[in-house]
């Protein structure tokens, strides 16, 4: 695999590449549990089995891909570390894990990001950098810390290493409920999305593939319409997570594999996540509330059909909650 | 099995009775998840299994021994429907249980009760009856609601098939983690505790059993220390669900078990508390919180040890938490 320094890959991962993952990631990731509701699932006349990546290490589904990426690396490499830029559960999750290997970690982080992300990013023990907020200032600081220290860059969804980690998610829930005719889960960047897709065309064909994004970073969605990729979109949403635009291989993946995109609003994401909270008495993030969203807000595309739902992140702080 | 008006009852639940219950309630209650965290291992220096009652239907544990005792009523009993006293979590998980086969449930709430946990007796379809906030007035009113219903008493916590029913989480743990060597409760009125401590001495007899209380009323402790029950203690506590007083033949069977109490201070509840939410990403009420509270007050009765933690209920209102 080679990846060049804007994080493209020449050769997108398979569904063999998620199986390796899986087995890297036994006994180093979570197998989360799937919550259900009989509430939820009278409300949506579905059944719908909720996976809890926000109780993933780390708190998102993330510390899959970059456990993936980290213990995939070989001796030489790993001594010099790993780089990336997030603002958020990519740099905990890549910092965590690095730390699992004994392995230096270094994170740009954006100025901007919500101050208990970066927090738990310090204390896994990454070097932190500042930089402007911006995708170009993002990727010219990583390549500099990657010319400084020689240490790996872990893009946090084109790497094919992380797809392939991300889609482990639908490799469990598929194992856990063979019946799903129908899978889940939100878009931003698309590392999980394209990890799923790819499991989901492998091992179940007929499923469903469903990605929910918000309409204030809807440039997967306007993506797929127009059959080529659209990075331009400016991204205004609660949903800190999904803010990325879906990176190129991300794209090529979702639109082979027949993904389809929901679009929810703001209102929609809050009003999902209260009642996340109050059915399945979990605290997750905007991001993970996209899906309950677009349940919702799209109930005939789900009604009578067995749904895995990807809830993938928890990072938010209990004491400044978006909703009231 | 005879009740009698104060809700006492002449013999004792047996193991067996748990292994029946648990039989009647395959496929009504949940089979909850364990949870596990390695900051809170290292912290205890003890491998602690969660096993998450709050995510019960009614989101506690007093589903099992309310729905054990609504579905073992015979149908001229059944017909006549269920009342019971509360002034909170038993009474939403009997008018659920009774909700559940059909049948009318009678719930009497004193005055004081948390108006969240009243609302949810409502909305699962119970008729609410409010009487003073006094044992003796609520069990007055019950008596009353009893004689001009017909309807069956369940006792919160002195009832036999709730007894029996509460024992079932100690099989699921068990079933699910053979190599516990320690199991740790919350103690209130006694339920769960006296449920559990059946199951520990039939099926695991060398298991440390072990109960958390809150120091502001600690009867079950000053119970088990003078060897006879002290049922005058006035409690004071942030855990509303733990203010009951330990019933008699809850009593008789934590002592019969060897079960050894443990107490906490409030603010060692609401720092534990606050420590589910960090690490275990669940937010659960007071009382749930006093299992973490009494590992970390009582660090040397725990270390080296597999611990079976039993999380008891979730009900609170999210806007309105006792941690700031």
């Amino acid at each position: 695999m080679s990846v060049s320094s804007e994080g493209r890959i020449a050769n997108l991962p398979t569904l063999a590449d998620v199986r390796t993952a899986a087995a890297r990631l036994a006994g180093r990731a979570r197998v989360t549990p799937i919550l259900r509701s009989e509430v939820l699932d009278a409300a949506a006349g579905a059944r719908l089995h909720f996976k809890c990546e926000h109780l993933q290490h780390s708190g998102a589904f993330k510390f899959r891909g970059a456990c993936n990426a980290v213990w995939s690396l070989d001796e030489a490499h790993a001594a010099r570390g790993v780089v990336t830029h997030s603002s958020g559960n990519h740099g905990q999750a890549l910092a965590l894990a690095a730390a699992s290997r004994g392995l230096p970690a270094h994170v740009v982080v954006p100025e901007g990001a919500v101050r208990a992300k970066v927090e738990a990013i310090e204390a896994a023990g990454a070097r932190i950098y500042r930089c402007a907020p911006t995708q170009a200032a993002r990727e010219a600081e990583a390549a500099r810390v990657v010319d400084a220290t020689g240490a790996t860059l872990v893009h946090p969804y084109t790497d094919s290493r992380v797809i392939a980690g991300q889609g482990t998610v639908a490799l469990e829930l598929l194992q856990a409920v063979p019946s799903l005719d129908t899978l889940l889960v939100p878009v931003g960047g698309g590392g999980l999305a394209a990890g799923c897709a790819l499991v989901g065309r492998g091992i179940a064909p007929n499923l469903a593939l469903l990605a929910a994004e918000p309409a204030g970073a809807d440039d997967a969605a306007r993506s797929l319409r127009a059959g080529r990729r659209i990075a331009d979109v400016v991204p205004e949403t609660v949903c800190d997570g999904l803010r990325a635009t879906v990176g190129a291989p991300n794209f090529d993946i979702l639109k082979a594999c027949g993904v389809a995109v929901l679009t929810v609003t703001d209102a929609q994401v809050l009003a999902a996540m209260r009642l996340l909270w109050r059915e399945l008495r979990q605290v997750v993030e905007p991001s993970s509330a996209t899906v309950l969203a677009a349940i919702q807000a799209h109930p005939e595309v789900f009604a009578g059909r067995e749904v895995g739902v990807v809830l993938t992140g928890g990072n938010v702080d209990l004491d400044a909650l978006p909703f009231g």
